[in-house]
C-alpha cells in the first residue's frame, strides 16, 4: 500500500490486476486506499469508433505532462471484435510513454465471469487517484450500455465527434446532451467541420441542461496535436463551473457514489450466491434441465433465492 | 397467455413491455410460457456501426416471410448517442412491415435501474418463441460487452462486415472467430470486397473452432436485396451441422441456459437486496457519506451483505 501511495508504477499495475481479477485482499486494499482518493480530476473521453479517441487521449496526456501533472489512462476495451484499436494502440503508446514515470496507461480488456467492468474501472481509477495521479483519463467507445455508463461517472466528460458524422443528424440522439460536458470535433481538418459544429450547436440549443452549463465545442486535429491546449482549457472551465455550484457538484458526486455502491453490491451478491446458494454442480445440472426444457430458469432462480433466505 | 400462444401481436407487445420493466407477474407469465419455447431458430446478427445490419435484417425477415415463416426481430439498442440507427430505422421498418401480422419488430432500448438488458432480451425472445414465431432475429451492434454477450446466446450468429474494414486487419481481433458462425460482407458492391474476404479467410484459417465448423463467407448488398437467400441458406447449413452433432449442440444450449440463469439471478439478487437489505434512504445516505469520503463503498457493501445474512 505504501508503494502505491508513493506512486510506484509497478505496485499500481499489480493492484489494478488484482481488482480486475477480483482477487481476494483487493477489497481490503481499496478500503485502505479510499481516504487517499478524491484528489484526481477524472476525465471521461468517449466517441464513436474511429473518431480518433486514442490519439486525442495521448495528446491530452502529453499536454498534462508538459504542465508537470502525472496522468493515468484507463482505456476500457469491451473485448469486441470491432473495437480493435486498444490492442494495437497500446503497443504504440507503450513505446512512446513507457519510459515516463509520470504516465500510467492501462487497457481494461478482461472481464471476469461475474462481470463488473464498471466496478473494475472505478477501482482502477481509485488506485490511480490514491497513487497521486493528478489527472485520470477514462477512455471508452461510446457504444454499448456498460461503456456509456462508465464514462458518465467521470468528473468531466468529453464527447469526441468527427466531421461528416452529422450527415444524418438524426443519428445523434438527444442522450448526447446529458453525456457531453465538452464536445471535441476531431479530424477538424476534414471537410464538413463547420456543418458538424452547427449541428451540434443546434442540438445543444434544443434542450437546456439542468445545471445550466452550455457545453463548449472544441476543434482538434489530434494527429497534428492541434487544439489540445484548448480542449484541456475547456475541461478545466467545466471543472471550475461545477465546483462553483456546490449543490450540483455534490449531487453529481453522490449519484456517482450511489452507482458505485450498487455496482459493487451487484457483484458481491452474485459471488455470495454462487458460493452459498448455488454450487457449480447445481448450476450445471440446472442449466442442463433448462436446456432440455424440463425446468424453467425462473423456477431455478426462485429455488436459489429461497435457499439464500432472500 | 392464450393470446400470446395464439400469436396475437398486441398481446406479445404487452408481454415484452412487462418483462422490459420487470413488472410483477411477468416472471409468472414466463414460467407458464416456458414449456412452449424452444421451437424458434434464434439468429443473432451483429457487426460494426454502419455495416448495414438493420437493412440486412429487414431483407432476411422479408425472405423468411416469402417462405411463409413468421419472423420476430429484437433490435437491441444500447441507447448510445452514436448507435443512432434504431430510432430512425424503427420508423422506416414500421411503415413497411407494420401491416404484416407475420412480422414482429421491437427495439429494446430501455434499460431499467437494475440493469438486465441481456435478461430482458432473453425474455423477449422466449415470448416470441412461445408465440410461434419460426425465426427470431436478435440484432445488436458488435461493440460493447453486453451487446456481444447477448448475440452469443443465439442458435446461429452472423457477423456483418463491410469492405475496407479490413484495411487494418489487426483491428479485427481473434475473438471474432468464436462469435461468427456465418460471416456476411455487406455492401459487397464496394471496392475492396475481395481483399476483405481474403482477410477473413486468413483469420479463419489460423484457428480451428472447437466444433470443427468452417464459417462460410457470404457477400450481400442489402440495399438491393442481393445475397439474402444465400445468407439464409448458410444460416440453415450451420443449424443442420450443429443439430447433427448432438454433443456440441447440447453443450451450447446448456451454456446458453447457464448464462441465462446467472443473468436472472443477478437481477433478482439486486432487487431482493434493495428491498430487504438496503432501503432507498440508506442508499442515499450511504452515497452521500461515500461522496464526502467519510465512508468507503466497500464497507457499505459489507454492511448490506451482513444484513442480508450473506
Amino acid at each position: 500500500m505504501s508503494e502505491i501511495l508513493a506512486g510506484d508504477k509497478r505496485a499500481v499495475a499489480r493492484a489494478i490486476s488484482a481488482v480486475e481479477d477480483s482477487r481476494s485482499g483487493s477489497s481490503a486494499l481499496l478500503k485502505e486506499l479510499f481516504p487517499h482518493t478524491g484528489k484526481a480530476l477524472v476525465v471521461g473521453i468517449t466517441g464513436a469508433p474511429g473518431a480518433g479517441k486514442s490519439t486525442l487521449v495521448d495528446r491530452l496526456s502529453a499536454f498534462y505532462r508538459s504542465k508537470n501533472e502525472r496522468t493515468g489512462v484507463i482505456a476500457v476495451d469491451p473485448s469486441s471484435p470491432f473495437s480493435g484499436g486498444a490492442i494495437l494502440g497500446d503497443r504504440i503508446r507503450m513505446q512512446s510513454m513507457a519510459t515516463d514515470p509520470g504516465v500510467f496507461i492501462r487497457s481494461m480488456a478482461a472481464r471476469g465471469h461475474l462481470g463488473g467492468l464498471a466496478r473494475a474501472t472505478a477501482d482502477a481509477v481509485a488506485i490511480l487517484d490514491a497513487a497521486g495521479y493528478d489527472k485520470v483519463i477514462v477512455e471508452t467507445v461510446g457504444v454499448g450500455q456498460d461503456e456509456v455508463d462508465i464514462v458518465k461517472t467521470a468528473d468531466v466528460t468529453v464527447v469526441v465527434l468527427v466531421p461528416g458524422m452529422g450527415d444524418d443528424i438524426q443519428a445523434i440522439k438527444a442522450g448526447i446532451m446529458e453525456i457531453g460536458d465538452v464536445f471535441a470535433i476531431n479530424k477538424a481538418d476534414r471537410e464538413g467541420v463547420l456543418r458538424t459544429e452547427k449541428e451540434i450547436e443546434a442540438l445543444l440549443s434544443i434542450s437546456e441542461r439542468p445545471d445550466g452549463w452550455r457545453p463548449p465545442i472544441v476543434k482538434t486535429v489530434a494527429t497534428e496535436d492541434k487544439g489540445t491546449a484548448e480542449l484541456a482549457a475547456n475541461i478545466d472551465l467545466y471543472r471550475e463551473f461545477i465546483l462553483g455550484r456546490a449543490d450540483l457538484y455534490e449531487a453529481r458526486r453522490a449519484s456517482v457514489a450511489r452507482a458505485r455502491i450498487v455496482e459493487l453490491l451487484r457483484e458481491r451478491l452474485l459471488s455470495a450466491a454462487l458460493a452459498k446458494g448455488m454450487t457449480e454442480d447445481f448450476l450445471n445440472q440446472a442449466a442442463r434441465m433448462v436446456s432440455e426444457r424440463k425446468q424453467d430458469p425462473y423456477t431455478v432462480v426462485d429455488q436459489v433465492m429461497s435457499r439464500l433466505g432472500l
